[in-house]
């Protein structure tokens, strides 16, 4: 299999209320690619979530107790800690400098995945981005744009660069996903001995984020975009919701 | 920035002892490719391991008491499980079907990594595969054996599939590299606005892995490595051993 990433050119800072799927076509347009069936389009959650208008000003937010006690703990401004809360369903670990929480969307993240960074000079440290608010749903929708305009069927992943457990540096993952099976269920395919595969079920959508970051680069507002030509699956279509464990099913915790 | 990742076909059954950089060169040389310098070749460890004859046979051990603890509660093989305990420096977690230790290369991993796939029909289950006796060193020996064939400076990740903490699948982790920054060091960067690049360190290897293993499949015996062209850096060389995040600064835990 030959897979090509290839980071997209032109796409303008992105702003409340933009038509993204408008500016993926353009940029597209302006690189001479025309989406073709099982092209796969990963797209930044931070591109995504401006255009949703997923800004909070820390300006306007009154900390609870809760949010001033973890401050104290996470040497963290108190208004920043509320905002990850009311995004959080479990602190996971804070100590000095880290706030690890689980989102509502099941996600394990530092800082409930709240972008601080490249807002712009002009917000001074108070405006923050959070994740779209239900990205399966997002790329969903920029599919059927896509799909409706290429007249195709292809895939999207809305990647952001996090942290891990158990190793150092963050990589891409798949945060949203639609048209492709974010976990590709593998039980009951054979080896070449004949032997069930050991591995039974394939990160797809995280590992398509991961590579196509790679290509992104991460100071990512220049290329949020990059598009992945080549993949192939045999598996029914899922959502990135699958991605996530259980929690009942937390091996690890 | 456009990556291509292409797997390589013609490289035959690894046998103990084979010389795999020979296997590789004969191999790319078939697909009419000459590495240059940058290329990042990805080698999954399982064929790394076979010609490093890491072939351990299960019926060759004698459980200790703990290990035939750990198999009751696991439901798994009492030798296997003992085989587990001899490259582990900790149990993270045991339950049924589920055993998941650090290695003593400081990986968490289901198994110590061990692989119980795809030996052919002709082990019966009995002999397993452990991970390569020390990875970097393996691709550093790659490395250099294939930087002296092409006249070059190429990268080289031996990669493995691994689940993670919470999130289902696995993908590919970069659990060996040469020559390239496999940590990759970006504090000091600034993002578009001046700002300080959120994202400071990151998991370049593992990011390289995950894709080569997306071309690569996961029936991985005929596809075991990757070639991964396009990719830059502007970072110092580290292997992957610096990907390990240090106990003490685990975050998870």
């Amino acid at each position: 299999m030959r897979l090509t990433i290839q980071a997209l050119d032109g796409i303008p800072r992105v702003e409340p209320g933009d038509d993204l799927a408008g500016l993926l076509i353009a940029a597209l347009g302006g690189c001479g690619i025309a989406l073709r069936t099982r092209d796969v389009l990963v797209v930044t959650s931070k591109i995504v979530s401006k255009a949703e208008g997923r800004y909070l000003d820390l300006g306007g937010i009154e900390p609870s107790e809760r949010a001033r006690e973890l401050a104290q703990i996470t040497r963290k401004d108190a208004r920043l800690v509320e905002a990850v809360l009311a995004e959080a369903t479990e602190v996971v670990r804070a100590k000095p400098n880290v706030l690890i929480v689980a989102t509502r969307h099941g996600l394990v993240m530092a800082n409930a995945g709240i972008d601080q960074s490249n807002l712009g000079a002009e917000d001074h440290g108070r405006r923050v981005l959070l994740l779209p608010q239900a990205p399966d749903d997002s790329a969903r929708r920029l599919k059927e744009r896509l799909d409706a305009h290429f007249r195709t069927a292809i895939g999207v992943v809305i990647s952001d660069s996090v942290g891990r457990a158990w190793r150092l540096g963050t990589v891409g993952l798949g945060l949203g996903a639609a048209g492709v099976p974010a976990l590709w269920d593998r039980r009951g395919e054979k080896d070449l001995s004949g032997r069930p595969l050991e591995v039974t079920e394939v990160g797809f959508a995280d590992a398509v984020a991961a590579a196509a970051v790679l290509a992104m680069g991460e100071a990512a507002e220049g290329r949020p975009a990059a598009l992945v030509r080549g993949l192939d699956w045999s598996a029914p279509v899922r959502p990135a919701s699958a991605l996530i464990r259980p929690r009942p099913e937390d091996l690890f915790r």
